[in-house]
């Protein structure tokens, strides 16, 4: 079987080369890269991952288990991870667990120390004592509550804070009459930004009845239903928050299949900012959160766990993104005049 | 170490049931499953998959490489084949080349026959002969010319058949300023859809010049800024066909901001039917082809060539889908009568 050295000696090159240019890493010539990609070829040489994860004991990969690929933040966050994966030499290897604990725990189990050296975790809706019982360190990513640390090693963003900011905006531009689509997460993952918005909309003294709240699925549809029933039945709003951009892009569906204009008749804000918020029409006002950021911190937290294991006891370490900043844009406007009066 | 007899015995029952729980294949009653869970979680036993991976010279996943899994087809064909994959007990390592061959190379390289008992490849701009040499299978997914086989192991839509159906329901509405988006989708593999489009038009006796067509990125800023170009240049068109969803979205956006109506003003049609289509509004109309389908045949004939490897020269089984099938939605109508005529 042809080794490493012996593409290298073949390419005139150090098998550290050899190694940077296969791991796509280190700084390589494109000339170099062609005469190493070049002696690979003639010699047939293909380097055994799996031996060298066994005598390593550990696998050469990085598991990213997420519970709804179908959902577009996730492959936005996925793309993320494994770009940073990439730049330190692993690969990415992406589970979905469409929702089920049993088929998150199926990965967990067989990848946890085996194949992956590492498990980056996304609302998979297992308990936290099945993840600190795994063989290979588990890093939660998107941890929604920085002010409650979860007891494992995890990337938290200020959710509450994403709610507060879209409340203010709401409030600025002058909207009293406000209604509010919770989307269903699976796990309550959506409460801490929807309290966020709540609590800052009742601080300003704006009556925010629940009856001007409805619970969705976290999809397009999700929100166009509530949406759609919360607005024949409170017809009087002119705004709504909806807890992610899906759902509020579902709610600006909802409007315009009711004859309602956005923003002129119906204020409509999300959060997450996922590309799909700048493409829609109008585009849609959001909080973006730091998706970039996060998974750059999650793969950081859990290569240094990787290096450096700790017991799972004391493994707690939680690493906070900056803030989620405003993204204001189409969708929102200040609310129409009331009827009777001049501009 | 805990062996899976060990597993089996704790839990009363036989190995392969153990095997069938953790694979997630097989008949197995939630009672079982449960009881092999706890059997597990008591013992603290965990498969070493590179061990039998190495043993058995192959390994447990499956790749799919796709080129960028920012567009929102690849997340949807990945999660049909993750489901395929799983149905048959293996994992999908999903593997993102960003449309750089280089990174794709090295992935084959590193995966074929070492982490991953097969490739499954989306337009990667790898060469047939670098597949070729690949030690594992490879089957490349949605190959758009059933007419002209690869020469590998591939399945195929028929794309030139989309663009005629995008064509004649356009027609049949009664469209003759027709213009044209071609996705720019790196190795002109939209070239198919877009002259079975153009040659139905032509074949009808309408006439449609180059200067109907422009050229864009595969993006919905892509289709934006093309469509945006040509409706200024051409602003007689009735109608555009854009050869993906996403640069057809754009299309519809451009004409938003152009202050045309979509669809009385301009009529808009894709292909792929990716959920986004019917997220818009209007509702995209488009050609649908059979995604599902698409990943269940390219999981299947991985499968069969795993088991039955068969030399390269005469791998070569090419499987067609069932046909694409027009979707008309809310983006196309008849065109405006023209000015001075009554209706």
């Amino acid at each position: 079987m042809t080794t490493l050295s012996e593409v290298a000696s073949h390419a005139g090159v150090t098998p550290a080369t050899v190694s940077n240019v296969l791991r796509n890493r280190g700084r390589v010539s494109q000339e170099t890269r062609e005469r190493v990609m070049a002696a690979i070829s003639a010699l047939g040489y293909r380097p055994n991952l799996n031996a060298r994860a066994l005598a390593e004991g550990r696998g050469p990969t990085l598991a990213l288990m997420v519970s709804s690929i179908a959902n577009p933040f996730y492959p936005e966050f996925a793309l993320a991870v494994e770009q940073a994966a990439r730049d330190h030499g692993s690969f990415m290897l992406l589970c979905n667990t469409n929702d089920d604990p049993a088929t998150a725990y199926a990965y967990l189990n067989q990848l946890s120390g085996s194949l992956s050296e590492g498990v980056l975790v996304m609302n998979c809706n297992l308990d936290f004592g099945t993840l600190r019982q795994s063989r290979a360190p588990v890093v939660l990513c998107m941890w929604e509550k920085p002010e409650e640390p979860p007891g494992l090693p995890c990337v938290a963003v200020n959710f509450r804070l994403a709610g507060q900011l879209a409340a203010e905006h709401l409030l600025r531009l002058g909207h009293r009459q406000i209604g509010v689509i919770i989307g269903n997460g699976k796990g309550g993952v959506h409460t801490t930004r929807m309290q966020g918005f709540i609590d800052t909309v009742r601080a300003a003294g704006v009556d925010l009845p629940e009856s001007h709240c409805r619970n969705g699925l976290d999809t397009v549809q999700g929100g166009y239903e509530a949406a759609r029933a919360l607005l024949l039945d409170q017809p009087g709003l002119s705004a709504i928050f909806a807890t992610n951009d899906l759902p509020a892009i579902g709610v600006m569906h909802a409007a315009t299949d009711l004859k309602l204009s956005v923003p002129d008749d119906l204020s409509v804000i999300g959060i997450t900012d996922i590309q799909m918020a700048q493409e829609t029409r109008p585009a849609l006002s959001t909080v973006a959160v730091p998706t970039q950021e996060a998974a750059e911190m999650a793969v950081d937290l859990l290569r240094k766990l990787i290096k450096q294991p700790a017991p799972a006891d004391v493994a707690d370490e939680m690493r906070v993104t900056s803030e989620p900043v405003l993204k204001p844009r189409a969708s929102t406007a200040p609310p129409r005049p009331p009827k009777g009066y001049a501009d």
